[in-house]
């Protein structure tokens, strides 16, 4: 095509956008059509020249990366869809329509859209992930383009990602983004200052362009110097008006976030030189290029003797060592703690699919994504306490259906001396209520490795909790550890009451268990691993024979964790109460006020978790039910 | 003093912070001797010439702020504050023992710690909250030093800091990081290249002095320069050597969080020059500065009439409004959506008092908890979503034992269209799993207003959920809502069951009970609004008067929010089952499945968390009691 006939068509398809972006907004009563106004260009030139990606074959490894970070333009990415023929009027309509897959911010349920969007910040990071996934893993030569807004450029989780990205020399991220200067309540911090980014983003190690983003032949221009940038990521800073294309809008504020009505949408389109209906023929990539994966073979989990002490954290690293032996695509990242989460140990055998994340927690999450986006498998530890700094981003996995594995060490007051910033006690509670999770808690060596293996076959978000301290084996290797199962330890036909453990309170349990039979008091004891989904017919079962009366210990906070879990055991979904007319007379031990340093034992004492604070609570469970049978 | 003999003292004063950090790590057992000596020489100056600080008088309004950012390195502060007289040898020496104040990490139980650190990058971002105090509110000139780590960089928080301190031009704040290139498991990102360092921090719009951190002159001068600079922060970037001192620690990995054993203190305290007890005067500011605040007004709470409708997240905003004319240190924090939260509403009437601080929620939590160190009553607002941006700031405000107030709008499917990435479905289960946390959610707008009066009142991290959607009035303004309290908005004699929402659903819920009436079946309504802490009494009471027959009803995941609560409410804290003996058939309603985009009802119908799903659930409930009661 001659360049002047080209330049026609991508002003064409630019106003295609626009008008596209209004008429669906305008249909659905609400969304961003000025926000997709302000990137119609960049994306009309990035669609018709540049993007390689099959619309047939989303799954062709050599497939470009496309990631709409700004998630509330929304509308312009269907528009792009609808451009590119794969998707018909009536669907982009159907924007934001109870049903509807054209949500208003993208998700996964639609099968060109790979990462959920809409909490702001998180495509550049996400796009790191899939950008560490084709330089050192498949080792194909696809792009991830990533379109920013300006206003997202404030998270720090961008700067996060600025700093990796070019750590890692990824060539492969083209950054595209959209200043038009105006957020949702005005002007943004660095206005049109582009040279202001563009600063920074070199600060960050990034080979950057500045562009008038309304200028479709300085954009066709920059994105071929972006591809021509063979040892860093390339930020392409496109200077651009909000509302774009419509006097009544343009650079306008109050207009973030509203559709128009069908009035101003009429004049709107006219204005654009009315609707239209082209479509272009986005280019493919080969369809011969495969990822390089590393031959598979079989594995052997670590064991450890009955009896024998160890930390889960260091059961972990060697059984992801072990299943990294049969499982090519299972990779690790760390948040610079792999010595302490014992992730170092599978990076010292895979250094090839470890990927160092440096105190990046959010990133380190997003790296996950992007990872999982090509079919990895990802385990991504800190310390439990430090995964809240990603919380934000486990919540978007979940919308972006993602399957990642987090790996949360120290865990507890159990920690010991380096007090109450350092332990992860609100994990439980946070994991638990991210959609459609798995939640698992090891108590000893064995049962870590079985279970870290089970993660391979999770879907949606994994959480493994484990311990900093030394915990004994007490389970054989044989033993089997299904998600959404438990483990009674201890039981005879004469339980009064059940105590209810995991990890380090398990331990305790036991303890107490053997205190109280020499007062002539039989517990039952349940290891209740699978913290989500909780054992509910075991519990249920134990409530029946005990008389109702648990005790649930946990080393978390009062709130949301293993307690919870428990009750939430005996309380019914939707229409059925689950446990009809039975008393329930259950003890929540948990840890209710702010530790501070101490060994684990003076800490676990403190918090009143320890076999102390259970057998007291035993006693007196027992003693209540002796009072209530002579009255 | 001449230049030599203060160069000799101050040689001394880092000498001894070198063998103090050595001694009491070694008789702890544990902690961070390296980490502290890195930065000896950095901290001796400072100690010894710049900070001015009262020790006996930490409430003195003039003295300058010292945040510890690289938390672990609490051995040379503990060290500092000895050397400045204020704790003896003894106190030095329960490092990290239980029942010490002097914790693994610092905390504000010591008087001159402001914020708990230990987290890393939050101190920075803390300091810009009490920089914008300084500048903008106290109007004293009062400096704010921030020691950081180099590891710490890699976190988003950080730049998120270096982002609104320029912005906010924070002359005030001074931030020294020691470059001491190793981390916890090895070389950091940048290693010891300090220009890097510089370049980010100038593009950031900083001042940058780069130094030897070892060479007290060049220290000297470097804070010099840095009380010099009257427009924007600065950052002195001091290259160092962790270990710093010792031969056999200097520069050397696999010495991270170790303590030395006993015979290799002795050798490192005798390479060190030998225990030393020296006192250093710190100089002192005036007691005549006080901050400059607004006068006090009567304030007049919004009212809304029975029966209007409106948003609570509006009423939010007119009732902090209302509230800014009588509390002259209430200050509100908006992450660049006020116009959605309506935080607008207190920014145009004291834009003096609000502080935008862009799409940074970290950086908003943590200004939070700076402005709350100088004792002003920050609210932070944002989306429910987007508040888990920042949880663990949140965490860490709990330990910090800060008083902050947090907004989140938005909450639940009901907010319809934009889609889950928008809906904060899991801010009740977050919020409650915080230490000392309270969580309100109010119904209406009176009961708002209320509600936001009374957290001013409370300790610790607050949480409001607003909701988006507009909600009828249904309570006078005269009804009070004592935080532990709750409504019982319908009862009679004969209920058969309790329904019990908060927010949103309280609405459905009384939607339910007309339509449960009119079969026949009458239901008591309770309104949860104080879900932490979650009103007993009431709960058992009604348990006590409806056979157990309870639905609890919310916009939330199922786990960890209202639902969590009300099972709380009937399990027992250490040695009491609270509800001994009794049924409880429990339904709880909730959001169990990833909603899409919608109008708020058919989201909520799609949820089954609507009138339709409880009046489903209620019969259920008083059916199977028939059949029990049957058998």
């Amino acid at each position: 095509m001659a360049i002047q006939e080209q330049l026609k068509q991508w002003q064409e398809l630019a106003q295609q956008l626009r008008v596209d972006s209004i008429r669906a907004t305008t249909a659905a009563g609400s969304g961003h059509p000025t926000s997709s106004m302000s990137a119609a260009d960049l994306m009309a030139v990035l669609l018709a020249k540049y993007l390689s990606y099959d619309f047939d074959h989303p799954d062709n490894p050599n497939n470009d990366h496309f990631i709409l970070s700004k998630g509330h333009a929304s509308p312009l990415l269907y528009a792009m869809y609808k451009a590119a023929g794969v998707i018909d009027e009536d669907e982009l309509m159907s924007l934001r329509k109870f049903g509807s897959r054209f949500e208003g911010h993208p998700v996964p349920l639609i099968p060109w859209v790979e990462v959920a969007t809409g909490s702001l910040g998180q495509g550049l990071p996400i796009g790191v992930g899939i950008g560490l996934a084709g330089k050192y893993l498949d080792q194909l030569p696809y792009r991830i383009w990533v379109l920013l807004g300006d206003s997202e450029s404030a998270e720090g989780s961008v700067w996060e990602a600025f700093d990796h990205a070019s750590y890692y020399h990824l060539n492969n991220l083209i950054a595209i983004i959209d200043v038009n200067r105006l957020g949702q309540r005005g002007q943004t911090e660095l206005g049109w200052d582009t040279q202001a980014y563009a600063k920074r983003a070199k600060a960050f190690g990034w080979h950057t362009i500045e562009i008038d983003g309304h200028d479709l032949e300085q954009i066709d221009r920059a994105y071929e110097e972006a591809l021509s940038i063979s040892d860093r990521p390339t930020l392409i800073i496109a200077r651009t008006k909000k509302g774009k294309g419509v006097a009544a809008l343009e650079d306008l504020d109050g207009w973030h976030g509203k559709n128009l009505d069908e009035q101003q949408a009429k004049e709107a389109i006219k204005e654009l030189g009315g609707e239209r209906h082209l479509t272009i023929e986005v280019q493919k990539p080969p369809t011969n290029g495969h990822p390089a994966l590393p031959i598979a073979h079989p594995f052997h989990f670590p064991t450890y003797e009955i009896g024998e002490t160890v930390a889960t954290r260091k059961a972990y690293g060697e059984a992801v060592k072990a299943l990294g032996a049969a499982y090519p695509r299972l990779v690790v990242l760390d948040a610079e703690v792999s010595n302490s989460t014992h992730a170092e140990d599978f990076a010292k055998t895979y250094p090839e699919r470890f990927f160092e994340m440096f105190i990046a927690e959010q990133q380190m999450v997003a790296a996950a994504v992007g990872l999982q986006v090509r079919g990895y498998q990802p385990f991504a530890s800190s310390f439990a306490a430090f995964l809240s700094r990603a919380y934000d981003f486990v919540r978007m996995a979940a919308v972006s259906r993602a399957k990642i594995k987090l790996v949360g060490s120290h865990a507890g007051v159990s920690i010991g001396q380096d007090g109450a910033s350092q332990m992860g006690l609100e994990d439980l509670a946070s994991l638990r209520a991210v959609c459609g999770s798995t939640v698992l808690y090891p108590c000893d060596g064995n049962q870590t490795a079985k279970l870290v293996e089970q993660m391979l076959g999770c879907e949606g978000v994994v959480y493994l909790r484990t311990t900093r301290m030394k915990t004994p084996v007490i389970y054989s290797i044989q033993e089997e550890f299904p998600v959404g199962g438990s483990k009674i330890v201890r039981q005879s036909d004469r339980d009064r009451l059940t105590i209810i453990g995991a990890g380090v309170t398990l331990h305790e349990a036991l303890k107490a268990y053997e205190h109280l039979k020499e007062e002539g008091i039989t517990a039952r004891v349940i290891d209740a691993y699978s913290v989500k989904p909780i054992d509910v017919e075991t519990l249920h079962q134990a409530a029946k024979d005990t008389d109702g009366n648990l005790i649930v210990v946990e080393d978390h906070w009062a709130e949301g964790g293993l307690g919870a879990a428990v009750l939430d055991a005996f309380a019914g979904n939707k229409t059925k109460a689950k446990y009809q007319g039975l008393p329930l007379n259950l003890i929540k031990l948990a840890v209710r006020e702010m530790p501070g340093s101490g060994s684990p034992e003076e800490l676990l004492h403190a918090a009143k978790i320890d076999a102390f604070a259970i057998v007291e609570a035993a006693r007196s469970l027992v003693e209540s039910q002796v009072i209530a049978s002579q009255n």
